[in-house]
């Protein structure tokens, strides 16, 4: 699906960032970031080791719920148009979570030329819990 | 490592295909197949949905299995020279299993300037259950 681009133009502050939901995250999405990434942290796939630890089951790589959030924001402004994301972990991610990311735009300015928006972006779970609270900062074309 | 070349004029029937041994699989040994198949059965990496059927647990891809076996061989004949490999699945194997492929040399002949040798070979657990049984073909060279 081709992303409608976003106009600076077109964004103003308090304006939503919309929101990007993972269903029901599996083990075999864990299994696969895992693959992709190269992170074989037992914590995210061996269920054994995990409760071993004390932990009620395996749970989903910070850096996927980091990547769900960066594809929410990237939706958004374009990826070309991303300039800052930062990422603050807060609380864990199990399987069978729905992880529901969305933001707002707290800042638009222009700086040199330059067209910036900032806002801030959070992932939540089904509890309303906050996985991942992060912004970023963009950078947009005019009209 | 350099495998030394194996000539046919030193092969005689019963000769040993030397051992190769996998100590202890780890569920991290499956997930790590699974991403390198594209083979995401959740059989092989998900412990509650393994149990849900009545498993104990997860349990090896037979493919990589069959990868120890296919190892065991072409280790021993080359990797080239490889020519029919037969596996045929027995029992599963397991996180922890110990499992040591070894075979031998059943025949040997010549066949139109042809080569050949076939042998057995098997993939057994530490309770020396059979794994994977199979056969092989191969054509060496000569000295």
């Amino acid at each position: 699906m081709e992303r409608k681009p976003l106009y600076f133009d077109d964004v103003k502050e308090g304006d939503e960032v919309p929101a990007f939901v993972v269903e029901n995250l599996t083990r075999t999405d864990l299994v696969k970031y895992a693959g992709a990434s190269g992170d074989f942290n037992p914590m995210h796939h061996d269920e054994p080791f995990a409760q071993k630890v004390g932990l009620p089951s395996v749970f989903a790589h910070g850096m996927l719920n980091a990547g769900f959030v960066s594809k929410c924001v990237t939706d958004y402004v374009g990826r070309e148009n991303l300039r800052k994301l930062k990422v603050r972990f807060a609380t864990r991610v199990w399987p069978g979570d729905t992880i529901t990311c969305k933001g707002k735009v707290t800042k638009k300015w222009e700086d040199g030329g330059k067209r910036l928006i900032e806002g801030e972006v959070a992932a939540l779970n089904q509890k309303g819990e906050t996985a991942i609270s992060g912004a970023f900062t963009a950078e947009l074309p005019g009209r």
